[in-house]
């Protein structure tokens, strides 16, 4: 029976384990470029941030409402009002002018320093103000101030380098006095279909053809992670077209991804042209779907030959690619969010490997449960937007109804 | 004691329940535009969408191997192989122009049209050929033929209109053969942080000042919502400064937004020019923390008045407006990722108020569990950074050790 024909092919089926450690042997330099910090979203941070101030800066009063000496309220009821009065009013944004002392006073504005000689806050709804008199019908309240570097120390590193940028992300570094940041530069991924029988969207389509629609999905993919595509028309299959695509992409990208044409077949000419004038790290990987992926360089630039189907494609470049793509730009995020969800139906195994399953995780009110909800085969597209999780069923357990699995939202 | 002042203030201190329903009387026109499929990631779709296609157009293969007639290949077997003529091979694109009859083969590569005749794949490696000759060593396969319309049916409905567009949804538009597609034209929202204590990053701090990080934190959700955020510097406290940038943000925007200066305060001058000039359709949430916000019409145009502190500003961006735009783009996602956890502490219960804490959600390898790990503060920015998830926690409800709570992962 046929065998594997790559002659410089060590690592041929492997798990996926396997492939990520593998993966990781080939690395690319990775730059930075220094941004305003609101053009940084969803990027990668390249250095340390240690945060510029103290956070609050200085005491100061979490409610609209009286500075006061707490020993002057302890009496307050609504009966017996305490009678306090007012010698200042300090605004968020300004500095109190006078210092507190018992009997008196001092109106003062949520975010406002603590005037000196006040150790608590007693909030305006509380009060009755009457001319320069405030009435007290209750003891005031000592945590309505909020302390002086409570949240954040000047000098402290608060981000690490590699921290994926978030909106939260960027108003901390707002906070803590940065209006630009260095980053990781984005990397530029060449994406290049091929296939005799893919034509573009919009088109007519003739008998025997289809639409090419990997290289969409995948331009978008790579966008989520941050990272610029560069999508190439779909290419026949000829291996002097495939050399001459290879070439363009070679010279503009940090990284190559192909589309199809890397299973056993004689057209399977991703494949073929990294075995004779490439060189191929690993071929074939025991996942389902998406058994065919080959990893390697060709003149120098890290290649991934994703398999035509769609949603293998998609899967394997979930799991396999971004894996890979953040460790080269060394980024901690953005975090997979994999939860724990209950099995609502048998999945069948495949001896020795990792399926992985589209599958609808719900919150049905008690529990995460997960089912499947379409036809699974992995050329139907729309299987993966009915889908919202990939179910994670490892290869040495059995994936039964009721059993508790990991899924990957995505 | 002091009582709301507000003259035109029906609905003061509601429910989150309430506050969302309130806010959907309010909506604003909506406009379309149309837009080629790669640039439609994270918008919506302003039209219901059928398939061009039947998915796969065509009976094919989905395997590298040889067409066959079933019944030819039944006895099969590693010690007697059953041996066919190949007589054509059909590529992915091509067009078969052979039918096949018992004892013979036709060579096939995936995606290749089945030809007549055949009914059956048997896979490459289970094969060995010789010259014109295919030897089989065990009976064929009939799943291996994808059938014509399995994924996609030709005119029928597929996505409908207010579909959020992940990269699997691009996929799938080029799948049907959609180049370009309606989508819901960006709205334009317009952020404004009052308060005379803030400065713009990178600024020098003086005594009573802080840095202005709630518009930055603002501005990335609304990008993470697929719409354009029109950044104000931010104003001092004063009305006719506030009323200039309001005028200015209610000629250019769909939404304003502002933060800061919505409590009982006397300094509060959104609540006090909404109040006076303004339409206010509701004040102030029953929910912890994010209490002050106020929803209504300046001019207009609605506005969402938040509160100034960074926590309770984004918490109820993403529980409130992110809703509100949601309802009136008549978008259907990005869906929210509410999922169970196991709650590892208590959490105070503030009565009638619904509590979102920060927490940190983990997949402990047997479950989810959630738990505090910083200063909840609502001055705290940091705590948005060191989470990564809302727990979610009713008014009616004790959160408690080991209970297991709703949580929102950011």
């Amino acid at each position: 029976m046929s065998q594997p024909s790559s002659s410089n092919n060590k690592n041929y089926f492997i798990s996926l384990e396997e492939a990520i450690t593998l993966s990781k042997t080939i690395k690319i330099p990775i730059l930075e470029e220094v941004l305003p910090i609101e053009k940084t979203q969803n990027r990668i941070l390249f250095e340390d941030v240690f945060s510029k101030v103290d956070d609050p800066p200085f005491d100061n009063s979490s409610m609209d409402g009286y500075a006061v000496i707490y020993s002057d309220t302890l009496t307050a009821t609504e009966i017996e009002p305490t009678e306090l009065e007012i010698i200042d009013v300090v605004l968020a944004g300004s500095t109190p002018l006078k210092e507190l002392t018992p009997g008196y006073a001092i109106k003062i504005m949520t975010g406002a320093p603590i005037p000196n000689g006040a150790d608590s806050i007693i909030m305006i709804e509380k009060t009755k103000k009457l001319e320069n008199k405030v009435f007290l019908y209750s003891p005031s309240f000592q945590n309505y101030i909020r302390k002086k570097g409570e949240n954040l120390t000047k000098n402290k590193l608060i981000l690490e380098k590699g921290t994926h940028i978030s909106p939260r992300v960027i108003g901390l570094l707002a906070t803590m006095g940065y209006s630009k940041i260095s980053v990781t530069k984005q990397l530029k991924i060449s994406i290049i279909p091929t296939g005799d029988e893919l034509i573009s969207p919009g088109e007519k389509l003739l008998p025997g053809q289809i639409y090419e629609s990997n290289s969409f999905a995948l331009e978008g993919l790579i966008k989520e992670l941050g990272h610029i595509p560069i999508r190439h028309e779909s290419i026949s299959d000829s291996i002097e077209d495939l050399r001459k695509e290879l070439q363009k992409a070679n010279t503009t990208s940090d990284l190559i991804i192909t589309s199809g044409g890397v299973s056993m077949g004689d057209f399977d000419l991703v494949r073929k042209i990294m075995e004779t004038e490439g060189e191929i790290l690993f071929w074939r990987i025991k996942i389902k779907p998406g058994s065919p992926p080959l990893f390697g360089k060709w003149n120098g630039v890290p290649i991934f030959g994703l398999p035509g189907n769609p949603v293998s494609s998609h899967v394997v470049f979930q799991i396999l690619i971004s894996q890979w793509i953040k460790f080269v730009t060394g980024a901690k995020g953005p975090k997979e969010k994999i939860i724990k969800a209950r099995l609502l139906e048998d999945i069948k195994p495949k001896k020795d490997f990792l399926i992985l399953t589209r599958v609808i995780v719900e919150n049905n009110g008690t529990e995460m449960v997960a089912f499947t909800n379409t036809h699974q085969g992995s050329g139907n597209s729309y299987n993966l937007v009915a889908a919202n999780a990939l179910a994670i069923l490892p290869p040495e357990k059995n994936s039964s109804k009721n059993q508790i699995i990991d899924v990957l939202l995505f």
